[in-house]
């Protein structure tokens, strides 16, 4: 199986990673990269990725059949609209951003049926091509984001681009996959930044593994995380809110004498929920 | 070196790590073990432990220069009354309870200058002897809270001890110890449950591994977790209330137009804060 010409347009975490799993798998028959720092191409290069690199992106895209669009979601109409000239007519396009309803609503009136939204759910707390792994997407789902202007035809060549990967494809409205996502991935940094914010020095240089893996998404990017929350505010608001009522249910329930039995019930609900959850695929 | 007859009472996660860590390094001229169940002392027979096993509390601790108290909080005191008069006086009593004024306030009273509280800040969310491991406090703090009752000679006792299991051992007041683990322990657990608890189905199913991290510890028992919650109620709840105060002002900077300027500050001081853990000694 070839993807033909695959256009990675922004060599980040998940688009270094998916140059080197699709160099790794040989799934490209031609990759391009473009990059807007020439310092980054210098680093994909000194990495001997197999690839033309360029500060050019309609040279990136001329030629592709696939074209995935890696660069921070406030960037993205901007890029989109630098290349669509130079695009194939039979190109898809599509994107990795963590947000999908405005994502939808700006880049679809620029691309139409050519773009569809994805979201690989895979990522770490690092950033930037250093952070890179061929076997990033082996097992993470990956979201599909199709609206009533994509072409059945696309969302199957999506599909097939990510599963080449590795990804477990899943379907979801652009609306239904923010709400989503600000409750496993938002709503869990902010909470996660938030209570690492707070933390006394003196505390902190008593943590050990529980308050570490509590934490560690906190050590995200500080820019890039405020763009993927400021995205998704309406969505990730309403969660945090429903939060906050029931943290301050459980604050009820510590003051002397506590009420055990809501105590237990969270503990016993997330320890349930958290039996639920899809294996890990990954080591 | 060697730390004489040891006895432990209770072969949970860390009783067990604690019989497991003293075989291994053979610090232990004899290793005595108390558990209630029968069924308990067939999995460390099971296990092959050097150890002399036993149902009762006085014969654990008869012969012992260290006893280490390793059932929960709330069985504690009924345990010490169970089996002081059997004590030599020179033995050294300590404790693994993960909250300590409540626990100098039931213990001391009862054991005098033989006692000091512990607090060894290892585990997992797993628990049980079939969980234990004997690497489980190499480079662990652990939290030394002698009163103005302990003599300095128990504290040195203490600290060798856990020093020779491998922990780094730190000296803190009992309130300002339960203070701090509210911080890093029992608000973390809190948040934690809360935010797995409240997850919808059909979120949890494409959940990655930042939620994966950020609720491992909310797969810790139910029961357990409820008695460390409990037993640290007043700063628990006083950490909580600060936070709701960090979210709600979290979230109404989240109301359009976002106010980035709050939430850059908290992720940028959850980046910093975070960047300060002390380095993770074990892998």
């Amino acid at each position: 199986m070839t993807l033909g010409t695959v256009a990675i347009l922004g060599p980040g975490l998940i688009g270094g990673s998916l140059a080197l799993a699709l160099a790794e798998r040989e799934l490209a028959q031609r990759l391009m990269i473009y990059a807007r720092s020439p310092r980054a191409l210098d680093d994909i290069r000194a990495a001997g990725v197999a690839a033309e690199l360029t500060g050019n992106p309609s040279e990136a895209v001329r030629e592709a059949d696939v074209v995935i669009l890696c660069v921070p979601i406030e960037a993205m109409a901007e890029l989109v609209r630098e290349f669509r000239d130079a695009l194939k007519p039979t190109a898809l396009v599509t994107d990795v951003g963590s947000v999908k309803g405005s994502v939808v609503r700006e880049i679809e009136p620029l691309l139409g049926a050519r773009w569809i939204g994805s979201h690989p759910m895979a990522g770490s707390e690092q950033a930037g091509f250093a952070a890179a792994r061929a076997d990033l997407f082996e097992g993470a789902p990956v979201i599909l984001t199709p609206t009533s202007r994509t072409p059945l035809e696309m969302e199957q060549r999506a599909a097939q681009f990510w599963r080449a990967l590795g990804g477990r494809v899943v379907r979801l409205d652009p609306d239904l996959h923010d709400e989503y996502v600000a409750q496993i991935s938002h709503l869990p940094h902010l909470l996660a930044a938030a209570l690492a914010a707070r933390v006394s020095p003196e505390a902190l240089d008593l943590a050990g593994g529980g308050f570490r893996d509590t934490t560690r998404v906190a050590s995200g990017s500080p820019e890039l995380w405020l763009e993927i929350l400021s995205s998704n505010a309406p969505a990730l608001s309403r969660h945090l809110e429903l939060l906050i009522r029931d943290l301050q249910n459980l604050r009820q329930a510590l003051v002397p004498p506590v009420e055990k039995s809501l105590l237990l019930e969270t503990l016993k609900a997330a320890h349930d929920a958290r039996a639920k959850l899809p294996e890990k695929r990954r080591p």
